[in-house]
């Protein structure tokens, strides 16, 4: 039997523990079910998206205006326009394995052939890098990463950055964990041919809502996507573009309580997993573990079938030996997830 | 100066008269917001959509079943998904001119060749779509058609169902102004080939909501159109779908309603042109008209830059002698639109 992550997503309830979907299991923030009551645009947006959203966007990334934005559905849509432009059929994009797995999905469906840095426990090999970026027509960096909550050296970070610019190729820097980060302080990647993708579904625990977008200094490449998105989507959503922007302007300390959440469950399931003696790095950021699991396929396929548990295949990643466990459900369902995978191995 | 339809999205307020984007002006059915003030939903949606959704379009449309759908941002996004997997790069899919703007520009975005049949007066030649479609990858025909607003033939419709049945190449029906037609019965497309594209957009005056969705007896179309879209954007807005299941559940009477609505319009607005001396066709559904006029491009330029009108250049339908009006606004707006009009074609 053939498993992908579509069997899985938006499957939920009944016995089911769910370490599979990476999406928060607190609600966002109330204003943004309490807009809805006085709602009733209808017609047609943007196409680039609100520009009280894209302003307020702006205002909190300083150095840019509205026109470098663009909203999308999702950070989803986001990377797959800005693929489409950036490169030709053929051609090639540079990410670092393990990946989140719709990456190289859309690198293929797109007709662009992926070539994978390699990487030393989720942290990027940078002369493995440098060998490899020459004559790619994209980078794509995802820090914190999914699916192994690492993040990346800031001393590597910043000789990608240099390299990229050098050579003028663009860089996508996929940043939708870049507010769940726990080690240390984040670094983002910026210069004229930056390209951030980011999103609501996890900052503000609006997943199902699908708004995201992106900026860059670019404006070449934010005119094409526009362009291309008239024709492929048109504006995204207008009453989730509303429920983005009021999480947007929500109390501040929303993000914070996050995550702090999300580290005490990261802590709570990273001894966990010490103590059943998996082979696991520690994760620095998102909420993601990805620990080393025997025969990993009959594991997924067994303890869903059997065991009412979901996890994440590390194939789908790129990476044939680990499991990917999502951390963004309570401790108890974590405790319990983990007793029944407990019990499973020890079989 | 170049101009294109995404310059006039969204574009309104003030003393704008717009005759440009295809949109209702009179709201969804009320229960479309009402359902709002209670909704909490925020994870993410099966990638195919919603079950209760599908499930009560598929008892909308006998012999199909909820498996045949896929819930998608608008019918753009149905038909640019469905391009994807059913051509590769280099090959050919067949349409008539002229066309809705976004498919030639979406055929070359995916790397497709767009071959066109002519028509007369907005009909097919059958004789010329019989010599052209051998050889293509894909069908695509759109009755009530926009920008013309004519409906296809029976005969012809059943002619083009039988051969690209025997030829066996998928043959897309977009039908998102099937419930806008004034002149005879609709016809629709069926067989195990046909993929028929629709939208909430049109028939319940929710176009900013980016609802559509597609059905299809191929379930090969549709298993690979739902592992794409798990890639390139994953669920369609969960609260978008809310409001498209209660458009779809409410009173009966509001398609009826909005049709008389649109057929009065049409009649005043083919009337008005007819007195204008315009060389027009007669619409026979949707909620555009299509009149020739001298040097269009100054025409669409002056009319938006000088008078505060918007029309759509028929250049970008594939027609260089005409100029697209949608008459999907009060007669009060069309009368003055079309005076403004009257003046400077007088000047």
């Amino acid at each position: 039997m053939e498993i992908k992550p579509s069997m899985f997503i938006g499957v939920h309830g009944g016995n089911i523990i769910s370490f599979g979907s990476g999406q928060p299991d607190l609600p966002p923030p109330e204003n943004v079910f309490s807009c809805l009551s006085n709602y009733r645009e209808f017609k047609y947006g943007l196409i680039a998206g609100e520009t009280k959203l894209r302003d307020t966007l702006a205002k909190q990334n300083p150095g840019f205006t509205k026109d470098n934005f663009v909203i999308t559905n999702g950070a989803s849509e986001a990377l797959d326009l800005v693929l489409r432009v950036v490169a030709k059929p053929g051609e090639k994009v540079l990410l670092h394995k393990p990946y989140y797995y719709s990456y190289k999905p859309l690198i293929e469906m797109n007709n662009l052939k992926a070539e994978f840095v390699e990487t030393e426990k989720g942290k990027i090999i940078y002369e493995d890098f440098e060998e490899k970026v020459h004559g790619c027509s994209a980078v794509l960096i995802n820090s914190p990463c999914n699916p192994t909550g690492r993040i990346q050296d800031i001393s590597t970070l910043k000789k990608i950055e240099k390299i990229t610019k050098d050579l003028d190729i663009p860089l996508i820097s996929d940043e939708v964990y870049k507010e769940l980060i726990y080690e240390r302080d984040n670094y983002f990647l910026s210069g004229p041919h930056v390209v951030t993708v980011n999103s609501f579904s996890k900052t503000f625990s609006m997943c199902g809502h699908r708004v995201g977008y992106f900026f860059s200094n670019d404006l070449n490449i934010v005119k094409k996507v526009i362009e291309l998105k008239t024709h492929s989507s048109m504006n995204t959503s207008t009453v989730g573009q509303e429920m983005a922007y009021q999480a947007l302007i929500s109390p501040k300390d929303y993000i914070e309580k996050q995550r702090k959440i999300w580290q005490q469950r990261r802590d709570f399931i990273y001894k966990r997993m010490l103590e059943m003696n998996f082979d696991v790095w520690k994760p620095e950021g998102a909420f993601y573990i990805f620990p080393k699991i025997d025969n990993p396929k009959k594991f997924v396929l067994d303890m869903f079938q059997k065991h009412d548990v979901i996890t994440y295949l590390g194939e789908w990643f790129g990476d044939n030996e680990r499991v990917r466990f999502s951390y963004a459900l309570s401790e108890e369902k974590i405790e319990e997830g983990l007793n029944r995978v407990k019990k499973y191995l020890e079989k």
